[in-house]
């Protein structure tokens, strides 16, 4: 967890990963996957050994896994004690600077950013996936165009409905949208490449 | 996530996933990362694109990171009822294994495994690593090696004092003797590959 407390450094981020979360008020934490701590007192011989382990796809889950289990402790923290969070995903558009601005070292990864603070407004709360969709007994089930079907139908009301950025939309077709796209997502393999995380 | 009700498929588990906390009392259920739910309302066109974006290591981070944020909201909630849990890692080595077993679609991978229960044990807590490897304040100090050692020392004291499993252990030694191992990783790239994520 890295604590943003640099006016300068916060603006700069701000000015990458969009947002007034990010450049606003409230605390702003960026939570790294770091499986560089672990080699802290090892030996050369022993680092270069462990490398070669923390390269494989394998640790970058495990490490990806370990952060999200802190970011949801801090995210259920902060809201058991009446506060607002975002997690912010928009950090990922700035990876080679953050590297640079907060000095992060081989096998430390930002995974995401994360604001707290006093909430000046109360959305309403998006609808859920259904629970068919989301917890199978025993087997899973592909079989769930209707239930999707069903819940963009909810989506689609609520986006008519609530009271901030009404839209025409709902959540097939904003994903399927996105994802048909020619998404420029060589960079993030590149990036963690060069961190370490060959994805062997 | 999948609950796993089925006493021969529970049976199954524990076989290849060591433990009493999976072949033993309480619910057991296997959390996945889930990116196929997405397709669900896609056309085959569609779908060909989609999976081009989906396979590449940005989006693998993504399904890991969301699927541990729901583990870990599964966890505390538990927690807070006064239910003690476990989360099993060792459910990767069955992948191929669950893929089967529990029908799994291509990029729905599992993540751990996840027991709840009524504990019958008080295990001690095990001492956390320091507050300076955890928390930076605008910059990551690489610079650990003093504070490791206290860490180190508190776990011999820990590994040496408790009342199960008592060991001459620490924690920089236990890491470093499992990672300058020739660890067989290459299964994990392998099985995400086939499930979609070439990660590219």
């Amino acid at each position: 967890m890295i604590g943003i407390t640099d006016p300068d450094l916060r603006k700069k981020l701000a000015a990458r990963a969009n947002g007034a979360a990010v450049g606003g008020n409230g605390y702003l934490f960026i939570f790294c996957a770091d499986l560089y701590r672990i080699m802290a007192a090892a030996s050369p011989e022993d680092k270069a050994k462990m490398r070669a382990n923390l390269s494989s796809s394998f640790f970058f889950q495990t490490a990806v896994l370990s952060a999200a289990l802190a970011l949801q402790n801090a995210n259920l923290a902060a809201e058991s004690m009446g506060l607002g969070t975002v997690i912010i995903g928009a950090v990922n558009s700035a990876l080679p600077e953050l590297d640079e601005w907060l000095n992060l070292s081989e096998f430390v990864i930002p995974m995401a950013g994360f604001a707290v603070g006093v909430p000046d407004e109360q959305p309403e709360q998006k609808p859920r996936l259904p629970q068919s969709v989301v917890f199978f007994e025993n087997r899973y089930d592909p079989d769930m165009k209707e239930s999707i079907a069903q819940y963009d139908r909810d989506m689609e009301l609520y986006y008519e409905q609530r009271t901030d950025n009404k839209q025409k939309a709902n959540w097939s077709q904003k994903f399927i949208g996105m994802l048909t796209a020619d998404l420029p997502l060589g960079f993030y393999t590149e990036y963690i490449r060069r961190k370490g995380f060959a994805l062997k």
